[in-house]
């Protein structure tokens, strides 16, 4: 899927929701837990509940890896289920020297055809330069995530060569953004201080931003719609815990739909 | 296996040679390339012609991915082949908020039990953290990388509360010296500038570090060792394309072990 037609569904639909398949099979439903496709099936039902009311799923790999080959086995399954109307990221958070990067790209971009997979940056040009290289395919490039440990070196202070003092992150969604276009990379952006969101839509002001940290991590919807949208809506808020996990009974997948329908209902307001 | 085993493994095989299994299906001889167990054949040989000459065997996770479900089993089937006498590394570059991280650690601790998996630390303290809660595993976390990139973002001057300015990787690496003990953290830091190694061993003197960049990218592996060693060795250095791939006939295995022991004489005369 490309920028475009993105920007259609989000039109469409009135919603930049992206539910994130964070499956963990010690927390979906007791009464699922023991079949043999355990994952598949309770993604299966979120995702048949949830469709109408986002435009993007994303899959958290390290949930389905940690379950070994069965793991990999649902995480292709669970790709291949999803909408073809829908934005599909791999959240891998990937990157490694050149050749090895161009590996991981053609696992998320090939082997998996997903449209996008989130990068970790620290390594970078040569790091990132391989998932940029695909036509219709995105790079999510981690500027400023929303956990604790965010702190520890994103907002460190960085010396620039005009003297200037900066946050790590800035300087690096700077650099970054000229490795490529709003066509082939977006950017993690937490929400946890969605003031911070404002400082960066004056460096990158047409890129995606992936929002995480809207609902179990505390952040605010309206300030993230408020501070970090761009003319094309420009962002795409990932819920996953709030969401698939909104109850554990019999009726959870009614639940997940309301939970993603109530986003919806607030999306809407904003655009 | 723990930090005391590697350190006797290395006094008595009088090498700290690390092998990578970076295996491209692409790059292996032609004879294997068509086999249904390519992948693991290749390995088998390879790991057979150079375990007297090496303490550690890295898998670069990446290569294997690319595959899908074959990569994942030909990796597991590796790790399994692996001796016991034998330090195993993933070299899986993960990293993400605490209860993800917690799920990579699972992964590569728990479902494919390698002694140790490199962790990218863009993210923070509660990024790594859950790869330091294994006994006897290690998180083997970036500090210097050997690429072209590295100059990017870890050769940033960073300001620090007392005024001085450091390198984003030293601050880092000082930071993340404090959230494990030479026990369970290890550092990758690069061969390319080996004089960069002199100041590393300052802020940490006694954590292992895992060495990439000397054969196919160019570092001295005298200097590498000059500069990186502590009393007790205290260095990984792995080879992988120059090991691997020393030619592509029938008699690979042949030269991988030649290669293999080369690098083994020279290490013999450092120790």
């Amino acid at each position: 899927m490309n920028r475009l037609q993105l920007i259609e569904q989000i039109q469409q639909k009135k919603t930049f929701l992206c539910v994130g398949l964070d499956t963990d099979i010690t927390k979906i439903p007791k009464h699922l837990q023991h079949h043999p496709d355990a994952v598949l099936r309770f993604n299966k039902a979120i995702i048949d509940a949830t469709k109408d009311y986002c435009v993007a799923y994303k899959i958290n790999t390290a949930f389905y890896e940690s379950l070994g080959l069965k793991g990999w086995e649902a995480m292709e399954q669970t790709l291949h289920y999803i909408p073809e109307s829908h934005f599909t990221i791999a959240d891998a958070k990937r990157g490694d020297i050149g050749n090895t990067s161009a590996q991981y790209a053609r696992t998320f971009f090939e082997t998996l055809p997903f449209d996008a997979v989130t990068v970790a940056p620290y390594m970078g040009e040569d790091s990132v330069r391989p998932f940029l290289e695909y036509e219709n395919k995105f790079a999510i490039v981690l500027g400023l995530t929303s956990n604790e440990g965010s702190h520890d070196f994103q907002k460190l202070m960085v010396i620039r060569n005009t003297d200037q003092e900066r946050y790590l992150y800035q300087t690096l969604i700077e650099k970054v953004a000229g490795w490529g276009t709003p066509d082939n990379l977006m950017f993690v952006v937490g929400a946890t201080r969605a003031s911070d969101l404002k400082d960066i839509r004056t460096i990158i002001p047409d890129n995606f931003l992936l929002v995480p940290g809207v609902g179990a991590q505390g952040g605010s919807l309206e300030e993230v719609a408020k501070y970090g949208m761009n003319k094309y809506c420009g962002l795409l808020v990932n819920a996953s815990r709030a969401v698939i996990y909104a109850s554990s009974g019999e009726g959870f997948a009614d639940d997940a739909a309301k939970a993603s329908m109530e986003y919806a209902e607030e999306m809407k307001g904003y655009l």
